[in-house]
């Protein structure tokens, strides 16, 4: 007899990642590839990291690690906050994991139960939403937009006619690239706190920015907020899978059962190597200077092939465009696109499941002659 | 106010992860210890799959692969099967993902909705109950011993009172070590094909074996069983993060969008690497030869310590051994054995929250020096 397949498990593709796929085969036939469509860096782990990953492969057994995370890494977390912000934070409540989207897993089935709700802004990262569908947990959209700078605000959660268990913020954000003012994020902080909402605070784009937002975390604003981190953006380590969360005091030995069942533990060459990777600054500090080129390039030129109308772009990586004056279907667009220039951009489809059709979104994360490319393509194209 | 913590997200402890905690403290404090607890081979990963990861630290960017895994690999684990037991299995049906343990999450949420039952025997491994707990499935237990040789039947599944949607077989099994014969195998793979239920097939000691049941996969048997596999066992790769599944062709896609959206790729160096390890079959059979050896020792000298009643122990590098003549209290007979000889084994409360107060397991997949210290440390214990 046909077996049963679950229907929580028929969650949406990660568009962005079947994207890739066709831009991949598109390359192989040999014909030419911009890539902005991933929000991945164009640049390799920082040398140092790379050199104590080597040393590691040398002199290490490889082994499982307790599941938290070896302690010279989870102590070297704890005083990156010191160092970046002036919070002393326990290295108990630091969690290493495979990756920010193992830590989501682990952050939702620690504070949520199925049919809870939490509340997150469109346009947003799609796996929040997907997974939360996967765990039974119902995701409530705030429709964010330039008037809240792309951001929850405490006003949309009051006028919510049913109340959330959780929300997450992402600042900086996937894709709008908006970052939430000290003052506002202090203020949804306390907001939560005092409404029983526990706050998942996405801040993997932390460190890249260019305007004058400065980089904040919910953790100088309290300890109950679920704060989500990841060495796969600012310190260019993608493929390591390697994350880290600072878990509310309240939750830490939920989330070591579960990261011990679920999980085990993460990388541990990943792991070991990490610990280099909060000595390298001037070479991520040069990454940053490259992603603030690539930005102006596409934000000067983009305008001559017809694209003007962004969101506000202070932080991360992406442009994330309005094209409701060339097309209804954002993925029909994204299709022609690459098909006819083999520039490689995501559709808003992703990012937002009620305007996301008018929508598209442009990572400058790869290199300077990437998106060089990419702009004297669209410039020429006839669509 | 006080946030909510979640029910669900209140799972056991997976009670070898403190056993090891417990024992590396003690190994801290200067004193000796000798490792039997944790399922982790003493060996690093082969020679060509350190010699492959060295190559690709120089010479890759380490970003991140398709969902799936990189091409090479699949079409390599594809062809082990081939080799192994002359399977023909399009590579397109193999997923690799985080260790074992992230495609269980993958398999139960493509597999089974909240509120399905899960069949498993006890004694077993724990995460599977505790991982299923977390995601709303019911486990149903079923009760194995000498009797079934440690493993599931079609009697078991037939007399029980309410259907099952699912059941987890695992051969070699831990804590058993036992294994499956091929003829209770294809009955088991035909009787839940034919029943409508889905079979979770644990083979991650496969390659791990002593005596006369012959290694065998359910993909011998027919494609509707989701197998799981691991690079941690045999191939020595456990902090190497990195396990497969050969997905039933209906799951696939439904797979591929899980793992996009929950863990995005598995570790990307751990993937070029990998591809390396099924051309180490020297050195990999020296590691089971030297596992021989040690399960030797343990059934020689064991019994002169006063441990005499094991589970067959046909494969994986475990001994379960029935200790109710010493204790009622499986824990804390462990605690104090940890603390007076230095010998860590695991309770059998891990492993069956039914009769696991009078069992306990043995690893022997550490060096054989460790054997022999634990032997002679425990031939002394005055208990």
């Amino acid at each position: 007899m046909t077996l049963k397949k679950s229907a929580r498990g028929a969650i949406s593709p990660f568009i962005v990642m079947d994207v890739l796929r066709a831009a991949n085969l598109r390359q192989e036939s040999g014909k030419a590839v911009y890539h902005l469509e991933v929000g991945q860096p164009g640049t390799p782990a920082p040398k140092k990291v790379r050199e104590a990953a080597a040393r590691a492969l040398e002199g290490d057994l490889i082994g499982y690690t307790d599941a938290l995370g070896v302690e010279p890494l989870r102590s070297a977390i704890a005083g990156h906050y010191k160092t970046k912000f002036g919070v002393s934070l326990d290295p108990s409540r630091i969690c290493v994991a495979s990756g920010s989207s193992s830590i989501f897993v682990l952050a939702f089935l620690a504070a949520f139960d199925a049919g809870d709700r939490v509340a997150m802004a469109a346009p947003g990262y799609p796996a929040y939403r997907n997974i939360l569908g996967a765990l039974g947990i119902e995701t409530v959209t705030l429709m964010a937009g330039p008037e809240s700078h792309y951001q929850p605000t405490v006003e949309m959660l009051k006028a919510l006619d049913k109340p959330v268990d959780g929300l997450i913020l992402a600042s900086p954000s996937n894709p709008a690239g908006s970052m939430i003012s000290r003052e506002k994020f202090a203020e949804l902080v306390r907001y939560c706190q005092q409404n029983g909402i526990r706050l998942i605070s996405d801040e993997i784009y932390q460190g890249i920015s260019f305007g004058d937002v400065p980089d904040s975390t919910a953790v100088e604003f309290g300890d109950e907020a679920f704060i989500v981190n990841s060495f796969s953006k600012y310190f260019s380590m993608t493929g390591w899978r390697l994350g880290w969360a600072v878990v509310p005091p309240d939750l830490v030995r939920q989330v070591e059962c579960l990261q011990q069942n679920l999980f085990i533990s993460a990388p541990t060459l990943s792991q070991l190597a990490a610990v280099a990777a909060f000595d390298c600054e001037d070479e991520l500090q040069a990454n940053i200077a490259a992603y603030a080129r690539n930005r102006e390039i596409l934000l000067n030129e983009l305008p001559k092939a017809g694209f003007d109308q962004f969101a506000p772009a202070d932080g991360a990586f992406y442009l994330y465009a309005d094209v409701s004056k060339h097309t209804d279907d954002s993925e029909a667009f994204c299709e022609k696109m690459l098909d006819e220039t083999g520039v490689a951009i995501t559709p808003g489809t992703d990012f937002d499941p009620f305007r996301g059709k008018s929508y598209v979104r442009f990572s400058f994360a790869h290199s300077e002659q990437t998106m060089l490319g990419a702009v004297n393509a669209l410039r020429d194209w006839k669509r």
